[in-house]
């Protein structure tokens, strides 16, 4: 019999799965949920539901402290965001794909299964990674035999399998975010309710009081809030705490998914919000124009790789490269106001700033403003020869 | 005698080159105020104190109605921002230069001057503009003599010029924003103090209770707020206040001038900050991701382009042509909430929607999901054979 | 019955697919062959196939003079190149969807048919056209039976399909270029045998004296060579044959399709070269630093969106706005030199010229040098500061 | 007496310098020639003609292989082309004024001092390299004083030094190619005489015999030709030869300067065009499509960055970052032909082709081409929804 390792969140398509995997591909099932920071109980059930209907093997991996500093680290690095995503489940496919890969290896088994439908990105960021460090065969059992929620309803109860008290939403939730879908909010024009959040206060009761707050980065990457020193997953948990708090972080777009379809999507993502905003803050000081504006191009391509699957395309190790020499300076302090959903940037400072003595000596007496004039005299050219010879004729 | 028309603001720096012109140069001075949304009485004044310095003909020019529409219409169009700045002094200086070309024909001037000294973006601004549509001599008398604040206190004195009573900060307002600094916000680690701001409520004194409002546009403009029409000013003006009371808009970066120094800047742009968020919530809606994309280089360049005086680059031109085309579709409304400094996106619909019933249909029965698994299999070809060539073995 | 129209080459695939639609599908078959410029005897055979194997209506459609002037000259005016390519087939295929789509309407058929296999770039480029502009089924029979080539030959012989003389390589021609494809050039080491040219002489055998060629452009496209008015039509024509007769435009690329496949492919393109560098040279003359800056981004996306397939995406036409308002000042002559294979600029002028009197008088003794030494000082001053700051000590 | 270290050529400019550093300015003037490759009695005649006009210390300073291996290679693996141009001035530039910095250490120099007038780009690149490395000051005589070239010549009359036989063209020549301008090929009209080209032959008088050459590339860097292993110094100057004696290499452009003026320039830079049409061709072998795409626009950054003399700029860094890490791949065997002024690629191989097995079988019959078909049915969704939405009504 066939051995397959099978992504495994203990909900109804991955359940169903585990059932169709064993009855119609006639397969041992081994089960594995991956743990990139979901809510505890996220990561105790499937083990539960998978030896409630008949896995023999399931594993939980943590991934925490990778997901942290592999991969947020690196899109906090690259400002990374998709049309005002800061890419939460983005970023953790290819881990957890990476981690079913290496099982799939310790277990010589010889496909992998995920339960992903037809519909969405997921099944291109789990299969291209898995194509890319991986010969196993890769299968979909809900989208390879086009099922609908209802009848993998019916199949649930038909199979004792237990079906999950009807969550109103489509939720995704990791270290890096929360994401919410479905329903009445696939109408662009409905309001989200208050109750579909979880990590954020609404600003109606987020507190009255406001919060300053360093931040406290080194190459890139934050190393303390308040000056407490702390390590990747700590700083991101509590960046999402206090962010979250003061009701920062909810994001509402009109996202456009990798087939082209345009989807509403709500997030929360109050760590990322704060992070990125004070690591921007940051490089504004500590880098050159010309490094910001190229920047910008960095941060456009690389968020798209990671939003369309493509951690393992090898642009994407190119980039870090580009990204990692950029951050080598962008070390140094920023003061940040948060209140009531908003965030204000007080303060910044850096051993890196170009911000100088050199400029500010530049403003005083020692620069004769006449240096300047013939600049100014030269400056623009070209415009103004283009308005002569095309216009003014 | 030879005849200069003066870009006049009846400040110290332009009422200092009134007398220079005069005396140094031997020059009949005109003098001229252009109104772009300045607070009246920074238009009332200039005329007096052209007055009591012995100017013969002073102009006030008003340009508020054309700044709407011509400039700040475009740069919502564009959404245009320069790291963080959405570039209302730049956008100015173009339009003031131009009405003093102007001027400078109608009385058959022979030269023009301005108040510039040689250390800051305005320069730049003003003289290509000039250079661009008119063959007058360009006179900066305060940089071509390279004189010291001080030693323009001294001259003023010495002339009974009026000096105006000393302001902490140097400010520029007009309808897009406010700019603020100098002095102790020259230090990018000094938080920039409450009474630096005018035109926005501190998150501590915003109401507590938050405003929801709904934004209409149309071809990329806003043309109602709540359903109430108005014209270009209005709307702007209208923007201002409402964002403004809720402590939207305040600003702090560290900016790269156009000859490369890193200067520290606080704005107030209110209005511009509601705006542009509300236009950007649109577009997702109406735009095609290609064009999404491509736009983010568009605002970019324009940007830039602005910041740095070059409004007469054809390239500026040609830009307006492709967003122009772009926002033909970009009508409807934008529903956004406002609370204590923070803006979120509540809903948006529009009549060019590409959340279509043709996206709608393709998520339920009739796609067949097995038409995806195909694409899934062929995505990211290319990764995954550089993984399998450069990496596996 | 169903009436179908079905794009027809008279070739292997296309008429395979008349039998099948007629015995399979139970349809009636309308045929139809657009001309884009292929060589005569590609329209004439066509109509005769058709004939011969009983279809009962025919139509030639001459779309030349339609392709030129709306598809060629934009393609000039974009300099639009993908991976050294310059699109010929990639620019065919909207036009000859459109022109079907426009005949099915007429023919009130309902569906669409196409004789692509399910390995190239063209079943993308006809059908999202098609699907832009029409509510028609469309129909793939070679790829939706995935018949194989023998099995095509099979069903041929047996259908008393006219089987064509095996060509050794798979071509495709059309006004702008003749691609090369398949058999032994799959393999990248191997060689392209001479006899697999036919628009263009080696540059052994091109002649042994070289011509010089005046080409004349007018907003960016040519109207004349040598000073002879020419119609679109014609004037690329001219230009393929003139080019060609010297060797030029032979390309021999490694491609990467659609899908993420590399292929190797070799083009014919002699007009495209010739025309193509003139343009650019013209555009040296009477674009600013910025415009020709920017339009290599504008080349780079328009070529990639025709490469695949998108012409009906609405950024084409952003993008045909942006072009067209830089082109009205791409006037004038260039004069080159073609020999043996290789295209050198000589000479070229344009009332636009931005290389102007007023640069000219820069140059002599009115410019004092001084003026420009302070802007030298001041140049680079963050690359001065950077390395001061985080290299020097 | 103040000790200054003088860039010098041995031409006019800078042996006037000399004299008026010796006597304006009341300096001791130690000269230095760097050699980055120009011809040898360029090297020999500045020693000679120092000695000639009374300079007590000159040095030679052999940069050959730093250049070639530090700034050319770096520019072969960047494909670095401004605007047609290979960049050889500019390139040699800062290595020259970082030779010169480091002089001016060992020598306890007050000030270095260059011979450039206030016309030309590189002022701007000897200066911002200096700034960038040392605290002299730098003194550039003839534009400081603001000698016209009549001044100059009467100037050296007066003072003994010896005037340079007139040229009719001012040259620069280095490793990676020899730039021609002035006089009559000032007018964009103008053709360029074949008396000014040194380095190639004319098409008409190059071998009547093609030459199929095989060029060897290890990480991105050429290493053999025709299996022949040479350093980076001998492969560059075997470049040169083969591709000059076929005529290759002649480049003549309008150029935008740094000030933004236009200038007409012809350059002889064969292996510059040999070298990196050899290697863009095995790039398209071995990077990604996303690769080749992001590659465009580093090679424009990396281009303007050096043409404007920002050698030091940190992006400079970060760009060959990403730059060397995806050349990793770029090795392996080009082959291509030259003749007549033409060179066309042939072949191409690499061990790390992505044109590979498992593309090829992909081709084959394992593919089910129906797994295309969805693939195709979902591509180009927004565009013709937009059709639809916005068009079709």
């Amino acid at each position: 019999m066939e051995k397959v390792v099978l992504a495994f969140s203990g909900g109804l398509d991955t359940s169903v799965c585990v059932k169709l995997l064993q009855e119609k591909y006639n397969m041992e099932v081994v089960t594995a949920c991956v743990d990139v920071g979901q809510p505890e109980d996220e990561i105790e059930r499937p083990a539960q539901v998978a030896n409630n209907i008949g896995v023999k093997k399931h594993y939980t991996i943590d991934a925490k402290h990778e997901f942290a500093e592999e991969f947020i680290f690196r899109a906090i690095k690259a400002n990374a965001m998709y049309e005002g995503y800061p890419l939460s489940t983005s970023l953790a496919r290819p881990l957890i794909a990476m981690k079913i890969v290496e099982l799939a290896k310790k277990e010589q088994a010889d496909a992998i299964a995920h339960g992903c439908t037809g519909k969405g990105n997921d099944q291109f960021r789990f299969e291209t990674t898995i194509r890319s460090s991986s010969v196993c065969d890769i299968i979909a059992p809900v989208r390879d035999l086009n099922l609908t929620r209802t009848e993998e309803m019916d199949y649930a109860v038909k199979n004792d399998i237990p079906v999950p008290s009807d969550k109103l939403y489509s939720i995704d939730e990791n270290l890096w975010g929360r994401s919410i879908e479905g329903d009445i909010l696939e109408d662009p024009m409905v309001e989200t309710p208050e109750e579909a959040f979880e990590w954020t206060q609404s600003t109606e009761n987020a507190p009255d009081e406001p919060q300053k707050l360093t931040v406290t980065f080194e190459e890139g990457v934050p190393v303390a809030i308040d000056g407490e020193m702390m390590n990747a997953l700590e700083i991101i948990q509590e960046a999402n705490r206090i962010a979250g708090l003061h009701g920062i972080g909810r994001v509402d777009i009109i996202e456009d998914r990798i087939i082209g379809l345009k989807s509403r999507e709500n997030y929360e993502t109050p760590g990322a919000e704060l992070l990125i905003t004070a690591h921007k803050a940051l490089e504004q000081l500590t880098l050159t124009r010309e490094e910001l504006k190229f920047g910008e191009t960095v941060t456009q391509a690389y968020s798209e790789l990671v939003y369309n699957g493509l951690w393992h395309e090898p642009l994407r190790e190119d980039l870090d490269c580009i990204i990692d020499n950029m951050q080598l300076r962008v070390s140094g302090d920023v003061i940040l106001k948060l209140h009531k959903g908003s965030i204000r940037i007080l303060a910044r400072e850096s051993p890196y700033s170009l911000y100088s003595e050199e400029a500010v000596s530049f403003e005083d007496k020692e620069m004769d403003q006449r240096e300047i004039a013939g600049m100014v005299k030269n400056y623009g050219l070209q415009a103004a020869c283009y308005q002569k010879v095309c216009k003014n004729e």
